[in-house]
């Protein structure tokens, strides 16, 4: 079980095969999803086994034995790595030659959380039966640690190999999100850290959680228990307890993962209503109420008083110095139909152009959290109708259409920008279609260097029409690779579909063998197939 | 936990929540699906407990306890109704009347296969706290034990009950069929299995083996045994040996599905060619052979040895009277740049008319498999060039366009008929589309009561250009349920989409907590949410 397989001596003595052998060689070096920015390899290879296979930390390194992010990240790896072994089956002491991991980062950030402006870079050299990953934060070096397991790859008889190797990487974007919508569908705990797990295999450092909407609102509150009693689908199975948040914001922390919470307001809080009775502005139909409800009223002073306590539990709660305040697609009517909100907007000197009530309710949002020392990221809807575009910190372009001249005018403006049109996943396309996810350019537009550097990064959306635990993992996988790599890698050396498609149809058997139900590119099979449940 | 909630008995008082039982309760009967042919139901309900439920076969049946399909299917029927209990939880004995489900079937058919005229009739009683199940077969019975088990639901209370409630059932069409592609990519026996479960609960009863294809072939035959040594994507591991063969055969057995092989020839062969190298024909290019291979060679006597002794050994794996030739899309340029096979067509008097040929080559393998006592399917381009109609048994029609006409053209020729075109579910579509598959009219064309007849069911064709097991059941479930109803359900009673929607809402909650991965159809929620792997 420990040795070598010695027919491989004498198989490589045919030059026929030896050819073969150095181009799967060179094949699996290749085989890093998304691409590192610089890498050097040979067909110098170093036997792994699992019975003498070591993480550690260098001497000089920060961080040592104790950093959670990291003790946990080397046990989580181990597994990766071999999978299925467990050190009960040896019976066995395996002779040969240890290989050490060797890790060292600069700052000892280990019970932080990563942050907008964290470091991810790393450098990875495997060189003379040894590997050493350097790195500046720990969250780089669960970059670097990513990428070294997936430098480790088997031949036929099961051995473990890995390749002499030299890589230095870094982001190309800080910014790489995914949206799970936990509104029109509840999805259990349990799918959003298989979730994270593929993530972090795919290098995304974002986690936007779409938390409440229209449909549902699962988030438990503390403050106000009665939003989820009420407008939950189920007060009791199907909610998010503040310990179930907790558990998300760790295991995603532990994944060098930031989460990002958004309480979508005015439009988009239909369920809020129930369990918030006065906080949602009640239509009205020839003079008198209807009986249905619209955005929230922007008129109330209570509204705000609301928010404030809102806010700032789910400020404290959730770590991360962004929140995203949604304010897409708010529809008027009730507003306009409300002669309440009307005679509001006369006083206010708003006239009927309810864009305006609209900008001046996402004005006082935006202070309630800036208040909390949360920089807040809104829908391009905010920055399409808003004035006063200096309150806004981040928007998030997500209409389809030209979505990079939005891209320019926010950047113009000197606003930061996440680009999200191309990659909304939630609508079923062919897998093959992925090249559609790759092939997306978000800084082929006209501007300054200053102008570009605002274009933080990108997000995959997963809206939850159709989408809940049962198909989330086939419908992102292995499309939102596609995005990953789009703004993790440089663009200059992924701009080929062709390239990219074998390595890509190699990653999506790693996603499989690591238990993740990616959904196949095209014809073909994977050495190890999903077995299912 | 053997007690039913008191605090029921005081509530009912009150008229309004009367009403709201009398409709939860009706709707939970109407809850099966397909819809029966025929049901009443009342809001009288019974509580079942698992400690005091039995299955039980009634004096006068034929088939008594020993009857291996029933006995199964009880256990199966059993775990189904009353998911997670196992008698160990039971430390308490419970009192209470105990519930039998009693049965009985007029033939004892339990060794034996279903065919294509088994009777699936059933019908079944629920009434004086308990039920009584007849039918003329088994695989009635096993279909009335599925719709037993879709009456049974929980109160809030975790309490079970169903409802009394008369059915007469049976099928519309005798052949609904699923077929799975196992070529393009492999399927772990695991996912079939898991396939023919869901099937069951859809009261599908025909398993569409399409095994083989140009990509690979992974059955492994006795006979040639480097068929899918060669042309397997792994000789070991991507392949289905005859004991697993057996296994899907026996497994769809016991949940009264029949097993169709399909050995579709002469095109779509590229991966016989490489265990088998002189069947397939050499293409030529400019006067010599260009090294590339084309569809069988139907001028060769050894090809009809070959397919003599593959069919024999296929014949006698599979106990289906039916086998499936394939016969479509071959593409006749190589053919037509073989010098030796236009010099036979020259001696056969064929001319250069290509369809001829593949008429001949058609005509011999269904002669092979007639005298094997099988009945053969082929797909509709065999009818298309077919000139000898007589030796047509069972024509697939699969084309896309105006399918019904073509449906009408064969039934014409008094063939008979099965309809895949509007059930092609390979390519993902947005699962709100369900309706396209349940808008499907098979008999709705111009035709006498006797050629009507002769359209004998429908297929769902889940291809494998994009499908593994990774993606294989959210792409079926639950849109193959839709053809499923439109397959077995009265037209009249299920033509309205807005009826169906809520009913396969429900349904799709029944699959997931029974553990198939179905698709939402739309915002909701289910009270068991999948739990993921």
């Amino acid at each position: 079980m420990c040795s070598v397989n010695p027919g491989h001596q004498t198989r490589i003595s045919y030059n026929f095969l030896l050819l073969i052998i150095l181009q799967v060689g060179l094949r699996k070096v290749e085989g890093v999803w998304p691409l590192p920015q610089t890498f050097t390899s040979s067909t110098e290879r170093y036997p792994l086994k699992p019975q003498t296979f070591y993480f550690g930390y260098r001497q000089q390194s920060a961080a040592q034995q104790g950093c959670s992010v990291l003790d946990v990240a080397f046990k989580r790896y181990f597994s990766v790595i071999f999978p299925g072994y467990t050190s009960g089956n040896d019976h066995l002491r395996c002779e040969g030659k240890a290989f050490f991991v060797e890790i060292s980062v600069d700052s000892r950030d280990c019970e932080s959380y990563p942050k907008e402006d964290s470091s991810e870079r790393y450098n990875l050299s495997v060189a003379d039966g040894q590997a050493s990953l350097n790195a500046e934060t720990v969250w780089g070096a669960l970059r670097g640690l990513e990428t070294f397991s997936q430098l480790v790859y088997q031949d036929d008889y099961g051995s473990y190999f890995v390749n002499k190797t030299d890589i230095e990487d870094f982001p190309r974007f800080p910014f790489r999100g995914l949206l799970l919508d936990t509104s029109r569908h509840y999805l259990p705990v349990s799918a959003i850290l298989k979730t994270l797990d593929a993530m972090a295999y795919n290098k995304f450092n974002v986690f936007h959680w779409h938390i409440v909407d229209d449909p549902s609102f699962p988030y438990q509150s503390r403050t106000f228990p009665n939003l989820s009693k009420q407008g939950a689908f189920h007060p009791m199975t199907h909610i998010y307890r503040q310990s179930d948040v907790r558990r998300v914001i760790s295991y995603a922390r532990m994944r060098g993962i930031r989460v990002l919470p958004e309480f979508d307001s005015p439009g988009h809080t239909k369920s809020w209503g129930r369990g918030q009775p006065d906080l949602l502005t009640s239509c009205y139909k020839r003079g008198i109420p209807s009986g249905t409800f619209g955005a929230v009223n922007p008129a109330q002073p209570s509204t705000y008083q609301f928010m404030m306590s809102l806010f700032k539990e789910v400020s404290s709660l959730f770590p991360d110095s962004y929140i995203h305040l949604g304010g897409d697609e708010v529809d008027f009517s009730c507003w306009r139909s409300n002669p309440y909100i009307r005679a509001f907007m006369q006083k206010m000197g708003f006239g009927v152009d309810f864009p305006k009530l609209q900008a001046f309710y996402m004005e006082n949002i935006v202070n309630i959290t800036s208040a909390l020392n949360k920089t807040s990221i809104v829908w391009q809807d905010v920055f399409d109708y808003h004035e006063q575009l200096s309150s806004l910190s981040v928007v998030e372009v997500w209409k389809q259409g030209c979505y990079l001249c939005e891209v320019r005018r926010v950047a113009k403006a000197g606003i930061r920008v996440i680009l999200a049109s191309p990659w909304y996943l939630d609508q079923p396309g062919p897998t093959h279609n992925w090249a559609r996810y790759y092939t997306v350019w978000p800084l082929a537009f006209t501007g300054t260097e200053d102008q570009k550097r605002l274009v933080i990064g990108g997000e995959v959306c997963m809206w939850g029409e159709y989408v809940d635990a049962a198909n989330l993992s086939p419908r992102l996988w292995p499309r939102a690779s596609a995005a990953a790599e789009r703004l993790w890698s440089d663009e200059k050396q992924t701009s080929s579909v062709d390239n990219a498609f074998p390595r890509l149809q190699e990653f999506r058997c790693k996603l499989l063998r690591r238990g993740v139900q990616a959904e196949p590119l095209h014809v073909g099979h994977c050495k190890h197939e999903y077995q299912g449940v």
